[in-house]
């Protein structure tokens, strides 16, 4: 008996075996050839899983509230107008972040389980010259997934940098960041990335440098700062010794084992994989006669599953029976009746776990009912 | 034969295996129970660590680059004047973060090798009054070393909140936090805390929280503000789960590991045993015919030693010399002639990981002149 329980929640994840061990491996020089080789290639491994050739990739150690952030304090000047398109928790917090380096911030929100529309993005857009749009690809609060291709196209039909907040998407979503036009796709280590939590990561368009590079004011956060940032990215990929702060010589390591993963599966095959999961999970989901948060299939994210429960049944004592299964599942992150639970799988999750998360559930409801 | 070098620089350095197990051990949720309970013993090591018994910690994922902004981002509002007492390259740099934030500082600093003088010190703050002192304990790019007793007492003697970067000193050198009157000491977790890089630590007194909680602007460094981490911390220590950000799940288990390790070891045991390794080093470099950087020994670093080349040697050539000999040492971090280089002894390093280093030098040494 393995005596672990299965992490199937919306990040962290269960992670490969090879990722862990380079995580746990002895730590080398930030500045030994070796590091230094791994660091370039980690950086020249995202523009592969982004799908963004000519974008500039930035790893730093911190949380993806960091990568969010990077992308706000580095390209919000005072008094710049920035439009928050929000479909959950995430998208909130967009607009607090963005607020808090001066933007006139406007939010677009849609009602908890729905998207905000495109015509609708598209008229607030008409009706004003922004600067900045973000927008939560997957909320990891509701599993509802917005349409990038459609917000990269308006992005550039009306001149505005888009910033997709892809946490809980990049590596599992479709996401094509250069053919699609997007000028900042982010995300965190332990996701669908495959890597325990630790890094911000984002590649940021030629448009967005551009941006950045004309502000006129200082970045009013030092660690944030890309100024402090880009030299290192650039040297590391260079090949060469820099050092601005410490890298996460660890996490690097481990980064780019779980890249080099993702790029031998391919980025077509792993958006199939995802989505192959995501219909296994939900036609069980239906199977039980429960009902998912996004009002419609084609809304829900392939990355996690969020699920109202059955008004019978007692949520809390109801996860509890899933984790005693074997399985742990997340609560809902949105207060409200009724409640919800959610279940990630993305990222290094197998057609097992799918079926071992399904097993678990099933089990739980007929205690639950017994 | 183990086929790995030592890695005797002033951070990265070696860690204890069960450290390096516990960061590449399956991550847990971030709000399982038994991840509460590690985060939360975590928080209360610190105190211990710290001698700071009723001192607010805080562990956050990033570099020791984020601990030194933490200090200012929370602490600086626009106008305050801060006093940076400058012994090298780290303290430049805290004058340059705290002109981000607005503050008007002063830099009073010494030339490489020497410290600032604790009368100089007091000469300045009574000129003025300033809000914020902030001063590099150990300098790790020449390995001089200020007092901080001193200089917590001129904090509290002038009404000036003090703030001890301790990146290269916290575990290491003697600190007591509380009882020398600091208030806010910071580190890195690769240092003599002996975790591998990924977190940002540090813990701040009453006084400095007071301070926090008496600001007239809201902190502009969205990712920094204590405002989102208090609760966190406050919350994960009463031993409830809380959300701001995904923690680094599996830094805090490594974490957890060390802290238990360094309580167990006992702070005047570890103080002295750094101060032991430091003597012996020291010893050795007398014995070379090689002066150290720091003027006079009782203001050298019992953590790292920097050491200046003999004029007869090339120093890449000498440091490639020893790397071939198993120990990886590092360049000097300031530019200028003579050049020097630089050897960590903190944290995990033992008495054989000393004398293996100091027989490396020897020979390589030798080579160089024969």
């Amino acid at each position: 008996m393995k005596g672990r329980s299965l992490l199937m929640i919306p990040g962290p994840i269960e992670f490969e075996p090879e990722v862990l061990r380079a995580l746990g491996a002895p730590t080398t020089s930030h500045v030994a050839p070796n590091f230094i080789e791994t660091f370039g290639n980690s950086l020249e491994l995202m523009r592969t899983v982004w799908m963004a050739p000519t974008g500039q990739p930035f790893i730093i150690s911190g949380s993806g509230t960091l990568a969010m952030d990077l992308a706000g304090a580095n390209l919000i000047e005072p008094g710049d107008k920035a439009l928050v398109v929000s479909t959950g928790y995430f998208g909130e917090r967009y607009a607090n972040l963005l607020s808090r380096y001066g933007a006139q911030v406007t939010i677009v929100s849609a009602e908890m389980g729905h998207v905000v529309g495109i015509d609708e993005i598209e008229t607030v857009l008409k009706a004003d010259q922004y600067k900045l749009l973000t927008f939560t690809h997957v909320d990891t609060s509701t599993g509802v997934r917005m349409d990038p291709q459609a917000i990269g196209a308006l992005g550039k039909k009306y001149g505005v940098l888009t910033v997709l907040d892809g946490v809980c998407s990049v590596a599992g979503e479709e996401i094509r960041q250069e053919e699609w036009g997007l000028d900042v796709v982010l995300t965190a280590s332990q996701k669908a990335i495959g890597v325990p939590p630790g890094l911000a990561l984002l590649v940021a368009s030629q448009a967005a440098m551009k941006a950045f590079h004309s502000r006129s004011t200082p970045v009013s956060n030092y660690y944030g700062d890309w100024s402090n940032w880009l030299p290192i990215m650039e040297a590391y990929e260079a090949r060469k010794p820099s050092y601005f702060a410490t890298p996460p010589v660890n996490h690097v390591a481990a980064l780019e084992v779980s890249l080099e993963m993702i790029a031998a599966e391919g980025m077509e095959a792993r958006f199939a994989r995802h989505k192959e999961f995501a219909d296994t999970f939900r036609s069980a989901v239906k199977g039980w006669d429960m009902s998912i948060v996004p009002r419609e299939e084609s809304n829900s994210a392939n990355t996690l599953t969020a699920v109202y429960y059955p008004e019978d049944l007692d949520g809390n004592d109801f996860r509890m029976k899933v984790v005693k299964a074997g399985v742990i599942i997340a609560g809902g992150l949105l207060k409200g009746k009724p409640g919800y639970f959610r279940v990630g799988h993305m990222g290094a999750v197998n057609r097992n776990d799918i079926h071992a998360t399904i097993t678990a559930i099933d089990h739980a409801l007929k205690q639950c009912r017994s």
